[in-house]
């Protein structure tokens, strides 16, 4: 993977303390561990194989002059000490395990991103004037137990436990047994609370697992809120029937009634929002026979904006399509919210910051994305100011070994989120140096 | 169950040797043998119980004064001597086997009815002037071997015994083995092939499976074709994605554009004939993600018609349809047809025979009606004259406990049986001198 990321790098982007060469043996390294087959990686959540993972990160957090700590949760946090204000701290990272068969960069480049900006101004002798935290969080993906972004729940206090204790995974083993594989347990994890009121901002890098930046032809985009997801259960009843003894016009289709349905909702969301995504992606027929008109459809709708206002407004039209073709068809509906998110947006302040700092590095307009994926930006967002930056994701592959970011990409991306990680504390040194003097 | 036939049953019908009150013990007598728990019946296809409900059949043809045989391919008809032209006859039946939890007039109906008409002539005194044959067939609803109609085709020699030789049914034994349990081996059943040039008429009664007598208030309806099932399977093929991460104008949504056409094929038989029906029952996601745009959607449409050109131009513009939405949707599609069926037209002279039997037996005017699903008659109608008359079904339910037809509107339906046998045999004679004079 090292040689196939530096054939195409431009070697004039490792600069400023900045080494692409560096971050391409690291990738290499974590790429190596849960290698499968097929060219990817497996790094279930609390596995062997994340610890070594992190234990690695770990490791490379000491070399950039970190302090390394490991939380209740396993969460694994390098601490560089501000020169100034060192009372206030930066954070950034994201997370080491995997999906099966996952990719070597959605989650590595942003640990990676944000050790990188240590080593940096370790090689370059500066010091921060903030504190700096790199933080590897754990079980982001959820692939154990259905259930992600634990680690940053437990972060920011906001894990259920009662929930995750009823857990298992596939071979049948609870939260707490994997748990404890790691030396820890759910008063642990409790324990992994922080009070992040002393947290100027959390940054993460993360690759776009879409296309848009591939479309625009740029390297980094400045994410403007992570959209929370709604899932929506709806289910259309009919009358079965033969097929072949029903007349046309004498048939209660739940098929019927459910198709429209999907061809509506469709339509919906650009009526509302630019950001906004509906997709019907589950569907049971039953009784699902060649020859039986369908009795009941069931189906499940994913409806996702950067928006809590604009993301309801779809959800209330999904509902109401849904009840409006029922009874154009003559079909009973009805609608159960499975789950519901709410969706974070980036504080104008941090997307602003965010936006002059691609332009100050790379030179170029600053493209600015709604993520349609949770992440752990998400969850610390909820308690303290939060951005993140995106890298070009080849043909928006994730989730896969195909997943690809040019290491130029993930570089100049890394150049942006330390530009973006100065302007934060020269903000915030600003804003102290103000509250002196009033 | 005879209590209850008898319970709304008009004693009045029981005239011209038709006997109601024996009908309902027959009906009732027949329902016993493989009776399930929910109230249902369950003869099996070269079951124990299909053989006892045979033998009890066969023993009310003796009673009738009929003379039975058994084919090598387990059917059983019973033979009563025409008196004026006996090298012609006239033949009526159906079937004794059952679905899984089945009801107690889909096949039964139409042996007892012709059984019922031989019994009638015998208690008048009376001889036809042709040979009258009733016929139980094996096997008709296919629920062993997946694949019914076996005693009919049989007998017409179309039955495909290499085919028939591979199935195996649920419990693994093959169609050999079950044949053996009868007696039979594949042998018996090739030779069970007859020459129907002498058949004059096959008339089969049946309950309608369907609700247009209901609907219409009639008892009794004269079928008009069966129409023969076409299956197709259609596939559409776009392209999997990030239900979060792929924005709404930049997807290959699979389902999208398998749900505009189910909408659409909906359409296309009024469009081309008053008795089209075009079902889509079988419908499968891919990936069936919650997060995830279908990549893959694969589906059947099930399309029938008396009428074979009509059909056939359902079928091609059904197709044309996928090809269509396809296009415009930028996904792939392609068609596969699964299985065809000629339709089976009622010839029309028969058919006017069915709707004057009608109007002089019931004094109502003669209602016709198309056949949604597959009969004995269909088979045998392609080797000979052949005509259906259907009796109103509750609810248009079958293959299913609730399967029910009052016992008026079942004799009502054999009267007109009884004179339609009586008209086509009239009517042979005429031809026959006619003839006998030219």
């Amino acid at each position: 993977m090292k040689q196939q990321l530096l054939n195409d790098y431009n070697t004039s982007l490792s600069h400023s303390g900045i080494n692409g060469e560096r971050l391409a043996s690291r990738l290499d390294e974590l790429s190596a561990i849960g290698s499968t087959e097929d060219g990817g990686s497996f790094r279930l959540a609390f596995s062997p194989e994340e610890k070594q993972a992190k234990d690695l990160a770990a490791s490379w957090m000491e070399e950039a002059g970190m302090i390394v700590r490991r939380d209740g949760a396993g969460n694994v946090i390098g601490r560089l000490e501000g020169s100034t204000l060192p009372g206030r701290r930066v954070m950034s990272g994201s997370h080491l395990d995997s999906v099966p068969h996952g990719g070597h960069f959605d989650g590595p480049l942003g640990v990676l991103a944000a050790i990188e900006v240590a080593q940096a101004w370790k090689d370059n002798g500066e010091q921060p004037p903030l504190t700096f935290e790199a933080v590897v969080f754990s079980d982001e993906e959820g692939a154990r137990f259905q259930s992600g972004l634990s680690g940053s729940l437990a972060m920011t206090g906001e894990i259920n436990l009662e929930e995750k204790a009823g857990l298992n995974d596939e071979s049948g083993r609870s939260y707490e047994e994997v748990l404890s594989d790691q030396g820890l347990d759910l008063d642990s994890v409790r324990r992994a609370e922080e009070d992040f009121s002393d947290v100027e901002a959390f940054l993460e890098v993360h690759i776009e697992q879409g296309k848009r930046l591939e479309k625009a032809g740029l390297s980094t985009g400045v994410v403007e809120g992570i959209a929370g997801p709604a899932w929506l259960k709806v289910t259309f009843t009919g009358r079965a029937g033969h097929a072949g003894n029903t007349p046309m016009d004498d048939r209660e289709d739940a098929l019927i009634a459910a198709s429209r349905f999907v061809t509506e909702v469709e339509k919906i969301p650009a009526a509302i929002s630019r950001t906004a995504v509906a997709t019907v992606g589950k569907m049971h027929v039953k009784p699902n026979g060649v020859n039986v008109i369908p009795g009941e459809v069931t189906l499940t709708v994913d409806i996702r904006d950067i928006d809590q206002k604009a993301r309801d407004e779809v959800i209330r039209r999904t509902k109401a399509m849904a009840q409006y073709i029922a009874d154009d068809r003559g079909v009973a509906t009805s609608t159960e919210t499975m789950m519901s998110t709410p969706p974070q947006p980036v504080p104008e302040e941090l997307l602003a910051l965010g936006a002059e700092a691609v332009e100050k590095t790379l030179g170029t307009k600053p493209y600015i994305l709604p993520s349609g994926a949770g992440h752990d930006a998400m969850i610390i967002g909820r308690k303290a100011p939060f951005a993140m930056l995106f890298t070009k994701s080849r043909d928006g592959v994730s989730h896969h070994p195909a997943e690809w970011s040019s290491l130029s990409d993930c570089v100049e991306t890394i150049h942006v989120l330390k530009v973006l990680t100065e302007a934060v504390m020269t903000q915030a040194q600003t804003k102290n140096q103000g509250g002196n003097i009033s």
